[in-house]
């Protein structure tokens, strides 16, 4: 269903070096660690933007959801362009997608999405998407 | 949109010692690891049913996709009960579903599915589920 | 060097699931993983004696230096008893010793060591080990 | 100890790009990260002489120790100079020395060492390194 994700669908662009310890028994990168490539990636964007999360302020984004669909297998030694682009912007949320591709080309490795809410993080509730933080996401849409 | 989610939905069972290094700088469990504890529980399933994955045979699942909805933080030191289901058995593919609990309780802390395609690895094409196979998963549903 | 060592070496045991993902590409549980088993076995003890580290207070240990000699491969599934000693009480620091065996036996798969200063975590430097720590850790030579 | 380790130390360079996610609850690389952070550079170097490890043939290189000194934390975002030197070549065995300085700069932030026995995979024991493999050792001393 993402067979025409391509470069062009994204704004924000990271690149990652495959580590050799990415890898798991079955030779080829582990489906865990894609997460953590997108994080990467995600934290990257939101650094730029500002949003630094809890360890820096009152309130700032929180996880909710994360998915991946995998395309190829990925084997050291590689690197990844991860491509970023903010899918939605809610009054309390925001969604991200993550195309990885293999560097320098057009071969779609993983598609993942995630999803963050905005909490005020003394309170643990969600609260709605400051208007500087909107306004910087919107620039990655 | 998983409110309903209780142990009573999941067949499977598998108990996960969170370690203190899977937390990250926020505090809690990261969420490339939820994944891992995923990974865990599916493959003490499969391991039980006798399927054993590319290094043991010819054709065998291969992950296509995995998500996961974070319900609650987890903080060390916890032990989470991961329960498994079954949730669709398809021609060349079968997709679970995960609830993982604060050991013991009905609390929450996450929702997880997968999809597996059955593998011809030789190949890297999909094949049809063999019977054995989708008799086996089937107890899990 | 460490064909001596046995279980009745270790005061201290904690129990360590290995989980499948601990492997790297070699089928066996990764080097680096030795030493997340063993930050379990020292968090454990540290924090059965009351103490902390820097989230909960102005002064604590900081690792200096951590050793491993790899013994046998160690191959999901597996459960691991580790022990631990603290070797070595000094003014400024501790050291601790891990024996790493197969649940239940003597069947050695690793021999680790640790050395942790006591920090004065807002001057970033080493201080003397209170008495009660100095106390505490003792009761595990 | 290792207060005289400059980077002229080293003839062999890999680069690290530090990850968020090798952050553990204390903000700062957890310890044993850098031990997967000097299998990279162990895995490019020996990669280079065209040594593999045991998926790539009859006997190859195990590792049989490692240790690290942590001199200064390192906090995300960060990058590494990871320098590596063959310290020693026995009949059965090879040592390496590591040496993690932030990128550009002698400012150390670790210092490691490795020990590989040359094994026999099928046999499970070691035999003497071949005489290419000390030869392409050698450069690198």
């Amino acid at each position: 269903m993402h067979e025409n994700v391509t470069r062009d669908d994204f704004p924000y662009w990271m690149e990652i070096e495959v580590r050799w310890g990415d890898m798991d028994p079955q030779g080829h990168v582990n489906n865990a660690v894609y997460f953590t490539y997108c994080e990467s990636a995600r934290i990257s964007l939101v650094g730029e933007i500002g949003i630094r999360g809890r360890t820096a302020g009152p309130h700032g984004p929180v996880l909710v959801s994360t998915s991946c669909d995998f395309k190829r297998e990925v084997v050291y030694p590689a690197t990844l362009d991860i491509g970023v682009r903010v899918e939605e912007i809610g009054q309390r949320s925001f969604a991200m997608r993550y195309g990885l591709f293999l560097r320098g080309t057009g071969q779609l490795v993983a598609v993942a999405t995630s999803v963050n809410a905005w909490v005020d993080y003394t309170e643990g509730k969600s609260i709605p998407l400051p208007a500087e933080v909107r306004e910087a996401l919107g620039r990655y849409k």
